[in-house]
């Protein structure tokens, strides 16, 4: 049945319908790209419908007529995932513009969206509501809620609130072959048969186009303390947390690891100020939030009471306190600049890996110590959600390296560190995803039988092998 | 391949090994009955595996026979989903000797065990981590993990901690060909492609048998206040649950209803006082606990506060707050006879839904209306975990009336419950699951569709159908 592209464009436009599609070169151009630059795709042709009815046919004729399918939420994979590869033979299909509020419930604390509201949209929808949607991660302005859902987005709060799975309730999807599964329900608890939703969550557009969901939402945080710390040692980082998580009543929030070099980056090319007196090896951004409000629970002085046993404990010998909030963005931004700042040292081979909280001291001292052995002067700057076990161990190159020469390296560097994470049980995607990027990676480090599952997987909601062919298994 | 299991038992006998097996009619019994007497099974033979290894090769042996195979943890199931059917062609497999705790890690809150580990040794062994394991529910002494898993147990921590789905992090599981999954990581973040784990939680054995997890573990709660609440309403009860939700920053960890007929069946059987002055229509449990010390939270001031507004609010007419665990207990004890109550008063048709939370209020006065018009006298005994959505809606026979006759009525009854259910986008099962009990309904309420995706993935798990065969889907 397949056969090419052209002769089906009229079609596919006359069931998108006007506004429903476009093939203009400036329109399609930003769908186009990551913004990472890895990947760059073609298309004739960009599909742009507003209701599910209109996705699941054009899904239908897509089957019938065996022509390969891209979704797309707010396109800011880093994977691959989300543009049409190079051939121009795969059809683009953008959600933008179902993006519909369905339901607020705020009796249940949930809502329903659909697949194409913006991450930083459904936020403030849901303080309308007087809740909270707690996702949030760098890309809040541009991502979309049905892109979050398909790579089950990490982000910053999931030490409190789990990953974008723990969040969705119910699920409504087009199928493979065009039929609509309503699977969008409020219920915080059923038992009848399999749940079904938990295929489509992190699926990345492989088994189907999910369309709408149903969302928890929470008692908005009113209460926040934010601190850099200055530890010792990773094993401080961890005893830090495991001491604050119980002192503060599991209210710990935020925990990002940053390294020293991270830091004097910061400072050089950023004219950030270092923030103590003295240099210390690693820093931990913990920041503690609470719903309870500052007549019930005095946040400041716990929160000074654990920092102070932390330093009895010798697991912190100097802190920095914010005091207000300009002073908590500014320590936040020292986080959030730590991957851009690499880009003044020359190319930077990345990783995206989660080991359980207890190895992280052991993965570091490992995967540190092999890639200097590798490649003489390499410089490590491994930085993130230590809270969660998610390093992103990033490499500088060395000091006057040639950084094309240098970036040639970035398999065989990933073959290290990679070996190293899946001797102590670890993800070689934490919260990025596979895509395309991490497909032939992903038949190195899965077990023939957990690759052997997730094909039959496809093949069996996917036989026809149309929807985002090629990602996550070939 | 199928043929009289007599033939097979000399051989699964010597897979097993000594002790690996019983024939003996006083060890079968009390795997072949369920303690709500609804199902009686019979087996030749009931497996005794300890190690996975053992019941890896014991599946194989199932499946390359053609045997049909039904694993069993506590037996402490409802819907018939974990003994032998009646024709003694199904071999048991019982979980319960591979119990081993096969790792401790303090440091990631995790623990890894097998599947015959009971619940409350679980709960033991995670205080003396100095943490906390949340699952609980009423039959956590003979319960094994492995069952909670399959089943995705509820219980009583649903509103804080979520079901047991949203506790596992990894999953061992012999498959339905005897092939050994390894999904046994303890991260907490791993976007590696589609989360195979989520296939087997809540599959009730169908799919393959886990036989051993790595589990979520929390800072013990330290603080905790308990209240009897009467309210006007059930829509009084959830804008109660919205407010104290808010107001305690989200501490609220059991909120359950009890009606006023169910205390009356308690202070007349099982001498219970009256714990107000006045008779009430409904009742609140309401718990709050955090892990928070009482230096750092003044939880009793706090949920005085909250009593108060409740009441200002007219959410609250009176209430009853527990002073010590000696009253905490009798309060709970109120609600933990109910079900046992109703016997007292002839024959209970018992239901077990959810709905979203929001909608409890039309369900309650639909359903109780529809029901006494087709029984006049008909008695609703609503109670259970209303701040997850979910009433176990039993219905105690008119004064009276004749209990077989009564009974006799179960389908009709829980048809006209189920279709009110499912107008309001419910769940005809909330926490007990499918098992043989509901399989047919199950055909009435999900969409084709969803059945047929469970089919499928039936199907492409385990082709011979050998793995708890007519559960769930047939």
């Amino acid at each position: 049945m397949t056969g090419p592209l052209e002769k089906h464009l009229e079609k596919l436009k006359e069931i998108a319908g006007p506004r429903g599609w476009s093939d203009d070169p400036e329109v399609l151009a930003p769908h186009l790209v990551e913004w990472r630059d890895l990947y760059k795709g073609r298309t004739p042709l960009l599909l742009l419908p507003d209701s599910t009815d209109k996705v699941a046919q054009l899904v239908r004729y897509c089957h019938d007529n065996g022509l390969p399918l891209v979704p797309q939420g707010g396109n800011t994979g880093l994977v691959g995932g989300g543009i049409p590869d190079e051939s121009g033979n795969e059809v683009l299909i953008s959600l933008k513009r179902l993006n519909k509020v369905r339901l607020r419930d705020p009796l249940n604390q949930t809502i329903t969206v659909e697949a194409g509201v913006i991450l930083n949209e459904l936020q403030a929808i849901a303080e309308e509501m007087d809740l909270y949607f707690p996702l949030s991660l760098a890309s809040e302005g541009s991502c979309q809620i049905g892109g979050n859902i398909s790579s089950n987005a990490g982000g910053v709060g999931v030490l409190k609130y789990g990953n974008t799975r723990d969040l969705v309730l119910g699920l409504e999807v087009v199928l493979p072959d065009g039929q609509i599964w309503d699977g969008l329900t409020g219920l915080r608890k059923d038992n009848t048969g399999y749940d079904l939703k938990q295929l489509f969550i992190g699926a990345e557009g492989t088994l189907g186009i999910i369309t709408a969901a149903t969302l928890k939402l929470y008692p908005r945080p009113l209460n926040r303390q934010t601190a850099l710390l200055a530890i010792p040692s990773p094993q401080a980082a961890i005893e830090l947390l495991t001491l604050a998580r119980k002192m503060s009543g599991d209210l710990v929030t935020a925990f990002e690891i940053i390294p020293r070099i991270g830091l004097d980056f910061l400072i050089k090319h950023m004219d950030a100020t270092d923030p103590m007196k003295a240099a210390y090896d690693w820093y931990i951004l913990m920041e503690c939030s609470s719903s309870l409000d500052r007549n019930h629970l005095d946040m400041e002085s716990l929160f000074q009471q654990i920092l102070e046993t932390a330093m009895e404990q010798e697991l912190v010998p100097d802190g920095v306190i914010a005091s207000n909030e300009q002073q908590r963005d500014s320590l936040w931004s020292l986080r959030e600049n730590l991957s851009e700042v690499q880009k003044f040292e020359g190319g930077s081979i990345k990783h995206d890996i989660a080991v359980p909280v207890s190895k992280i001291p052991q993965f570091l001292d490992r995967a540190c110590t092999a890639v200097q052995k590798a490649i003489p002067g390499i410089r490590p700057v491994p930085f993130g959600h230590i809270g969660d076990g998610n390093i992103h161990f990033n490499l500088t190159q060395p000091e006057g390296a040639d950084k094309a020469a240098y970036l040639a390296r970035w398999e065989e560097i990933n073959k290290i560190v990679h070996d190293i994470v899946q001797e102590l049980g670890g993800s070689i995607s934490a919260e990025h995803g596979i895509g395309r990027l991490k497909v032939e990676e992903l038949t190195r480090y899965k077990s023939p039988l957990a690759l052997d599952l997730m094909r039959k997987l496809k093949r069996t909601l996917d036989p026809a092998n149309i929807m985002n062919p090629g990602r996550i298994v070939k």
